[in-house]
């Protein structure tokens, strides 16, 4: 098939984060060169890579270029100008689609689509005016969070209402951007479920991870969640439905709340996934190989686990405790080479291994 | 301590094969930049590395700016010419140091090292002349193995006596250089241990794994290695030792041969070792972390193996078998980001998984 991509070929990926930068070290591994293209200069994956490119998203030189030196085409977040992705698409594959791009990059859509699969979601309301937002209040009721539709990540672009009251000044907080108010969802806890599609149809996902947010940024995963066998089940089964609903191919995270109506949709996120990182050291192939391995048409890992996981962002400050966790036989650390460590700035994580996992 | 690097400090790797771009790897995890110099075109490393110096070993200036830009200086091979490390000494600190290098480099002096530490080696007998060969088989018997003094490699420059007459032919066959002659060790199997000390003294060592050859090249590691308890002992306090009496900083490979007397120390290797790659798939912390965390002047990892393993190198046209091996979900694929198979070239190798490793 020439799909599939001999060791020695080039995947090329968007963005230059610590995903990049992961993504870039599993395709080392199976022989495969990268080249990261990112607007930002020295990014942490441009200490681990074959080639960089540094130019803006409306540079149509470098995209073309970056294209003509790649065979595929992938990504390490999901708010990239249209305009690039439609000059690089019609150049070179790019995997996962456009679709599971398009729908992910719009909560309404995505909420939407969730819903047209017959998943739960949260109630939701979409907002394109002050208006809008009255009648969204009304109707879905307080408290709410008020989100923008597009470009939030990590708990930006999001303000609560608590009561009716606030809604102006909810409405001015995010200036007015289009955007959805989502009812609040009785949970008992969040897990997620990383899971995978290749260029054939398979699909694999690991063992659900349960999450634990701090300020709207992950905190911790822990593996195995608190799920009884039919929600670990249920949760597999319905991230299945979502990557074959999208003919989607890669890995795509997918978070869910875990409430006694069953597993509600919290949202989807086309890409390697932070709460996925235990698998680093819990599996022998890793969210991030599975990706390369669906990006580059080669046979998926089966997403089994061998060990229990806890793992841990380090996020700013949280770098200092660098010297105490080395000392930990226990634990293996990731570091993502970011020289300053700013506040809410992902600079690394743990993963400690707990033990072998239970057998099934 | 100013002898431990922080996040963001380089490391310079002299070699850019298959150990210098996991250890490259290993380093970027926890956040330190490397910089490789080598002197073939498009080493493995460079696909995966902050840094590339592509120039001979005897250009000064090349070396200078080499040892200007980074912080200390390790290696991924022992037969780095003399001058080159007497100059980027003078600059920046190698380790491990010029006496582990000194010992390695020589068989001669290597056996004589570890007898003197009381260990059990193969008898020698050192061989400059086509006389001193006749009279070392006079003293050590047939059959009996003739090994360059330096130099040598997976087999190469060495040539085997089955017979006295053989002696102007042996001699022949390695070009006159300086030489021992080995005898022959009765033994059941080799294993090799992996041992490691820190900048600060302490030593770990992995579990020692079973090594099997063919055609004079390691083609199979397993962990755990078949070894009584009191031998698994003795074998990790040997490797303790010689690491202790050459005032080690990083990993050491120390292979065995297990025999009816005891172990004998076949060889040593002051690097990262192909017998130790299974570590990457079996424990928290692998080999090449572990070299990189005492060439850092990090605290250690302790060695502990998690999982059972079976490590398989991938030699020249073994690499054709990658696509069967990728569709193993218990195997973890190491590929080196070699473009040609070459017979005897070393082109990736797998870890297979198989459970998780005995309650000690």
């Amino acid at each position: 098939m020439h799909d599939i991509l001999a060791p020695g070929s080039t995947i090329g990926i968007l963005g230059g984060g610590q995903l990049g930068r992961m993504l870039s070290v599993a395709a080392g591994r199976l022989g495969l060169k990268v080249h990261v293209y990112e607007p930002a200069e020295n990014p942490p994956a441009g200490q681990l890579c074959t080639d960089l490119t540094t130019a803006s998203y409306d540079d149509a030189t470098a995209l073309r270029a970056f294209a003509a030196s790649v065979d595929v085409i992938t990504y390490e977040f999901e708010n990239i100008p249209t305009s690039a992705l439609d000059l690089l698409e019609s150049l070179r594959p790019i995997r996962p689609g456009r679709r599971a791009l398009a729908v992910s990059q719009d909560r309404a859509d995505e909420k939407a689509f969730l819903q047209s699969l017959g998943l739960k979601t949260a109630p939701f309301y979409a907002v394109d005016t002050e208006e809008d937002l009255h009648q969204a209040v009304a109707e879905i009721g307080t408290p709410a969070i008020l989100k923008t539709r597009r470009f939030g990540y990590d708990g930006k672009g999001q303000v609560r209402l608590t009561n009716p009251n606030e809604v102006t000044a909810a409405w001015h907080a995010i200036s007015g951007s289009p955007a959805v108010l989502e009812g609040f969802v009785e949970f008992s806890h969040e897990v997620s479920v990383i899971a995978a599609r290749g260029l054939d149809g398979a699909v694999a996902c690991f063992d659900p991870g349960e999450n634990l947010h701090q300020n709207g940024i992950l905190h911790r995963t822990t593996v195995p969640a608190r799920l009884s066998a039919s929600q670990r089940t249920d949760a597999v089964l319905l991230a299945g439905r979502i990557v074959t609903a999208l003919d989607y191919v890669g890995v795509m995270g997918v978070e869910l709340f875990v409430t006694a109506q069953g597993l509600v949709v919290n949202e989807i996120a086309p890409r390697v996934h932070n709460s996925g990182h235990w698998t680093q050291n819990g599996c022998v192939i890793d969210q991030f190989e599975q990706h390369i391995r669906a990006v580059a048409g080669w046979p998926l890992g089966d997403g089994t686990r061998h060990s229990d996981i806890e793992m841990i962002n380090l996020i700013g400050d949280d770098v200092n405790q660098v010297p105490t966790l080395a000392a930990r036989s226990d634990t293996a650390l990731h570091l993502y080479g970011k020289a300053e460590a700013r506040p809410g700035r992902k600079m690394g994580h743990t993963n400690r291994y707990l033990g072998p996992a239970a057998q099934g």
